[in-house]
């Protein structure tokens, strides 16, 4: 198992990343995260950067949890 | 296409989400996401509200974008 570091940048805040996964696969999350964050911003202005981040998490939960459900169909 | 307003409540926070999707699948992505917060919180005590959430939302991309690509292949 060999652990890459990667840094991201999401919403104007970096984060390094430690992970199995290629660098290639961290920056394409990275991408996704920072983009549905700014969709969600340009959205609702009055949010905060944290209630924007956990947004985002839901709406990418939401696609993982039906994305699995639909493969289990 | 029918609307639902479902109240959940992640790291502290209470948020209502407007969604066609059942309310037991907000409250199921809901609780995915609470989870993941709280155990990066766990395992990382100084990150902040905010860090916490953009990394639960990478973790939860990066699992859904794995799972996309197995799809395919």
């Amino acid at each position: 198992m060999q652990l890459q570091r990667t840094t991201i940048h999401i919403a104007g805040q970096d984060y390094t990343i430690v992970s199995e996964e290629p660098a290639d696969h961290v920056r394409e999350v990275g991408f996704l995260v920072d983009s549905k964050i700014r969709e969600i911003r340009d959205q609702s202005p009055h949010l905060d950067a944290r209630q924007a981040a956990v947004l985002a998490a839901i709406q990418i939960a939401s696609d993982h949890v039906k994305t699995k459900r639909n493969m289990g169909e």
